[in-house]
């Protein structure tokens, strides 16, 4: 699916969680997306772009509406969209694929090759990141969001692409927490923006060494590694609150 | 010199800095030392060790102050003592060897030699714990000075040993800056207490490699590894705030 030029952003629903935070449900195109913003904010508030891991929207919803209510506490709007092949989107065979490739060869206990890491995210790098993109221009024309804008990522070769290309984001916090194929470092090189980089030590799905030398690849001048003990998925309370401030620095 | 059982702790100047911390200068029989204790505390305040690095405290006056300060406004009290062989304390020959050993085969490029870490840490170690032991025991026996204890150090291996042995420490920061005898490792594994590790990535001094094996292999469950950009002394001002966080959360 190439996406059009300029998609138009449309709201399908519209709750309050609370006082505190709006919670609008959209399409971009063909893409679900949600967009939370500060139900306190006078003035447009700095956005963050939460992306989330390619599970769906709607598995990852308890993470996401979690982070967004942080976040809205800190005075940020957030917003997600659907990454290409999770949740409602139409399926992808090839990205289905090498998942199963992916999974084969670590049930086996087999390293896991370059070519199955290629075959796994460079397609999804390339097909996300124009959609984030996309958004990005859909949501910045909304009065009440401002600039500067945050990107928090749960696939590292996408917000790594996206800190290259695209010159509206900001500072980023990025999740380690996934393969890295070797073609990402060349671009770890080029990324100048502050980073605030999430390790789970013992996180079972991760290559912690080839998280440490990406981390060490990346050119920005700024750029801390926060490693916490515990899996995928349990990332402490206070490494949020870290994150938070991070982007309370860079954004505002 | 072997310590005295239970050396007198005498103070010898005091200042007040400004409004909020008193620093008080004292000896612990032959050992020079500073507390710094918030002016505002109503009840006895939760003590914060600071360990210097083995330059001197005259020589890190500012850097020591400036933590010291840092933690009053979190209302802790901080205390430090000289290191054995550093400051005014009496010269000590082996270790001045040691240290002329280690600055040899850097200057030469040669690899650095266990036998060198070895003679130049572990009588520190061996030296320096127990005089924190008498020093906690003085500390706490005034009135100002209450529990929790924490530990903030410049020597990862001094702190990795009192973490074992002294029961009285809760939680410390450890700064992963200086060369680790492989007799550490094993006790480290013994280490349980909440762990905050501050890692200078471009540390000129240190093995960034031996500095993230150490982490790995302190016991505790909770430990966290800050790595940031710069040398030796270049830890951002961000990192110190995260660090009296870290003992906020586990002292109070």
């Amino acid at each position: 699916m190439a996406l059009p030029k300029g998609p138009t952003m449309q709201f399908t629903s519209e709750q309050r969680l609370d006082d505190a935070v709006l919670e609008r449900e959209f399409t971009l195109g063909e893409i679900p997306g949600i967009l939370w913003t500060p139900g306190s904010a006078s003035a447009p508030a700095p956005l963050i772009l939460i992306s989330p891991p390619p599970l769906g929207l709607r598995k990852t919803y308890p993470r996401l509406v979690a982070r967004a209510r942080h976040s809205a506490a800190h005075g940020f709007a957030t917003a997600t969209i659907e990454l290409p092949g999770s949740g409602d989107r139409p399926r992808w065979p090839a990205a289905e694929q090498a998942l199963a490739d992916l999974r084969r060869a670590m049930e086996a206990g087999e390293p896991v090759s370059d070519e199955i890491i290629d075959a796994l995210i460079l397609p999804l790098v390339d097909k996300a990141v124009p959609e984030w993109r996309a958004a990005l221009d859909a949501l910045l024309s909304l009065p009440e969001i401002g600039g500067p804008v945050g990107y928090s990522g749960g696939v590292i070769s996408i917000g790594t692409r996206l800190a290259v290309v695209e010159p509206r984001i900001s500072a980023a916090v990025l999740f380690a927490g996934s393969f890295v194929p070797r073609a990402m470092f060349e671009e770890a090189r080029q990324v100048t923006i502050p980073l605030h980089v999430l390790l789970q030590w013992d996180d079972e799905g991760n290559d912690r060494q080839a998280a440490l030398d990406l981390f060490d690849a990346f050119g920005s001048k700024e750029k801390t590694l926060h490693a916490n003990m515990g899996g995928h998925t349990g990332v402490p309370q206070f490494a949020g609150d870290a994150a938070a401030q991070f982007f309370t620095r860079h954004l505002k």
